[in-house]
C-alpha cells in the first residue's frame, strides 16, 4: 500500500526502557530495578496526587471536562495570564506536534540546536520541512541567527530548549529575550522549558516567564507536569502564548486529549509546593554529588541545569555500559540515538545515585 | 501570524457537555447529574479497573511501557491475531489521526457517510484532503460505490462506521466485505468498529472480525475501550490491520500516547467479561424502553445497534429541548452540529431512563 513520501524519512523515537522490560528480559525483581533513564522524578508520586488518583479511579468511564476549565484556571492564576493564553496538551510532546502541523509544511524549515529532544525533528519531518541545527551540539544564538538570516523567508518555527535535554545546558532569559527581538514576527519561537524549574532553582537568570511570553507575537512557552510535579506517566504538559497563537494550535488539540485521571493529578499537583521544593532541594545537592564523581573518574560532563547530567565516554561505548548497569537493575539512557557516545542519567535520590556509582565504577575499572 | 492554510476551515468538535459544566452554570450537585450525552457506560467503572486503577495510583510519576507488551498480548489473544497486527491509540480518534496523516493529502479525498463520527472530517482536513459524502445520511454502500468508482484515482480512505456514530444504523459484515472486494488495494477502508460489541449482542450478522480484517491488504479494524469496557476517560483505543499498515502507522505514533493508569486500565478491563456482558444485556433491554418511548410520542428513530438512540424532531428545536433537560440536571447530546435537528441519547440504567422519559414527556407536551 503506498503512503505520504514522508513516512518514508520518519524514524521513531527511542524510549527510555521501561521497567517491565527489565523484568522480562533479566528476570530482575521490579522493585529491585532502579530507573534513571526517562528523567522521572525519583520521589515518585506526591502523597496528595496518589490519594486523588484513588478517589478518581471510580471516574474511569467518564470523559473529562474537555475545558480542562479548573486546570486552566490554576496555570494562569500560577503564571500571571490569562485562561485564554493556555492550552494543554498530552504531554508538552503534543503541543510539539500541534505547533510543527500549524506552521511548518514542505515548503519551510524548522531550526534547531545541534542536539536537541527528538521529537522536534521527529514532528516536523511529519509536515514535510526541512531540519536545519547549529553545528554546535549546545544552543549557540550566534549561529542560530547565522543560520536564521541565511533562510529567514524558509524557517517557519525555531526550537530553543531551555535547559536543553539531552544535554542539560541552559541560556539566560535574557540572552534569550535578546535573540527573538531579532526575529521576524512571523516566525515562531518555541521555548520549550520542560526542565525549566531545575534551572531557575539553580540560578534564577534562567527562569523564563510565561507572562512576559504572552506579551510577544511569536513566541509560545512550553511546560510540563511530568518531570518537576512527577506527572510523566500522566502525559499532562501545556503551552503559555498570546491569544492568536493558542487560538490557532486549539483547532489541531482533538477533543479529550487528556484523560480523566490526568486532569485530576494536574490540577492536585500545582499545589504540591513542598513537594517540588523537596524535589528541587535534592536534585541541586545529588547533582553536586555526579559532579564530583565524573571530576574523579575522569568523565567529560556538561554542567547541568536539569534532572539530569550526561556523561560523554570515549572508551568504553556507552551502549556498552548501559548494557551492563542493565544486567545489575540500573536503567540508564544511551545516547547513541543521538549519535553521542554519551550516557544520561536521571539524578535520583541519594541511595539510588549510591548504587549508580558503585555500579559504574566497577564497570570503568 | 500567518499558519498553514488548512487551518482556515479547521471547526472543533463539539463534545458532550461535562458534569462539571452543569454544576458551574446551573449550579446543581454533580450527584444529581444524569449524563446521557456522550455514550459513557452508565454503571460507572468495574470494580475490578477501581481497583487497579487504585493500585498504580503511586506509579503517576512513571512513564508507561512503551512497548505496550501486555495489552498488545492480550488484544492479540483476544481476537486471534499477532502484536504485529496492532497498534494502540489515545482513543481510537488517535488511529484516525495516524491513518489520515498517512493516507491523505491535499491531492487526495476521503469518502464518509452522510452524516457520521465528526473526528474524520476534522482529522481529514488537517491534511488538506478533500471530503466526500454520501447523500444519504446513513451507511449506504451503492453510494459509496458510485462515488468510489466516479473519483477512485483521488480517494485514498474510506470510513465506513459500523454501527454508526450517531445515527446508530449498521449493516451486514457479509455486505462490507463484499463491498471492500470492490475496492482498489491501495484506497485504505476504516472499518470503526467502536460500538460494534453493542451491534453484535444484537444481532451476530453485525459482528466484523478483527481476525478476518487483517486477511486483508487495505482495510484497518478500530476498536476502543471507551464504550463496552467503561474506559471513556482513560483514552484507550486500537487499530487491528496487517503489519504493514501497523508499520506504517506506528510510524505516526508518539512515545507514550497513553498514560500509565490508562495501560493498567485496559489490560484488566479486557477481563471484565462479566461486566461487559452486564452492560449489552442492560442495553439491549433499555433500548426497546427507548423505542416503546419513541412511538407512544410520535418520535421518529433509528433503530440503533450502539448504546444510544438518536431522536429525530420536526419541533421543538433540538437545541431547546436539550437546554430544558440540562436545567433539570439531564444531560443529552444535541446534533445541531451534525446539522440536524436530533438528540442522541445514550442508554442509561432503569432509574436514569426514566428520568429521561419522565422529563421529556413534560417538555414534548
Amino acid at each position: 500500500m503506498k503512503f505520504n513520501d514522508f513516512l518514508d524519512v520518519l524514524v521513531n523515537y527511542e524510549a527510555g526502557k521501561p521497567i517491565e522490560l527489565v523484568v522480562r528480559e533479566f528476570g530482575i525483581d521490579a522493585k529491585d530495578v532502579i530507573k534513571l533513564a526517562s528523567n522521572e522524578n525519583p520521589f515518585g508520586t506526591s502523597k496528595s496526587v496518589e490519594e486523588a488518583l484513588k478517589e478518581v479511579a471510580k471516574n474511569a468511564h467518564l470523559y473529562p471536562d474537555d475545558s480542562y476549565f479548573e486546570l486552566k484556571e490554576g496555570l494562569a492564576k500560577k503564571f500571571g495570564v490569562s485562561s485564554r493564553n493556555l492550552i494543554i496538551g498530552s504531554g508538552s510532546d503534543q503541543i510539539i506536534e500541534y505547533v510543527l502541523h500549524a506552521k511548518a509544511n514542505k515548503q519551510s524549515g524548522v531550526l534547531m540546536a545541534g542536539v536537541t529532544f527528538a521529537m522536534y525533528e521527529i514532528y516536523a519531518k511529519q509536515t514535510g520541512a526541512k531540519i536545519y541545527r547549529t553545528k554546535s551540539m549546545e544552543h549557540n544564538l550566534g549561529e542560530f541567527l547565522e543560520i536564521y538570516n541565511a533562510k529567514k523567508d524558509e524557517i517557519s518555527v525555531i526550537f530553543l530548549c531551555m535547559p536543553n535535554n539531552p544535554l542539560g545546558e541552559c541560556l539566560d532569559a535574557e540572552e534569550i529575550f535578546k535573540f527573538i527581538e531579532k526575529v521576524d514576527e512571523n516566525t515562531l519561537v518555541v521555548l520549550d522549558c520542560a526542565y525549566n524549574e531545575f534551572a531557575k532553582f539553580k540560578d534564577s537568570k534562567k527562569e523564563i516567564k510565561p507572562s512576559e511570553v504572552v506579551k510577544l507575537k511569536n513566541v509560545i512557552y512550553l511546560g510540563t507536569f511530568s518531570k518537576a510535579y512527577a506527572l510523566g506517566g500522566m502525559r499532562v504538559g501545556y503551552g503559555v502564548a498570546n491569544e492568536e497563537i493558542i487560538g490557532a494550535l486549539s483547532k489541531l488539540r482533538a477533543p479529550f486529549n487528556i484523560t480523566t485521571p490526568s486532569l485530576r493529578a494536574a490540577i492536585v499537583a500545582l499545589d504540591d509546593d513542598e513537594f517540588v521544593q523537596k524535589t528541587m532541594q535534592n536534585n541541586f545537592e545529588q547533582m553536586k554529588r555526579y559532579e564530583e564523581f565524573a571530576k574523579q573518574n575522569g568523565i567529560e560532563f556538561i554542567p547541568s541545569y536539569t534532572n539530569f547530567i550526561t556523561f560523554k565516554f570515549n572508551e568504553p561505548k556507552s551502549s556498552q555500559i548501559c548494557e551492563k548497569m542493565l544486567k545489575k537493575g540500573i536503567i540508564l539512557r544511551d545516547l547513541k540515538s543521538y549519535a553521542l557516545n554519551a550516557v544520561r542519567i536521571t539524578i535520583g535520590q541519594a541511595w539510588q545515585n549510591d548504587r549508580v556509582f558503585e555500579e559504574l565504577e566497577q564497570i570503568l575499572k
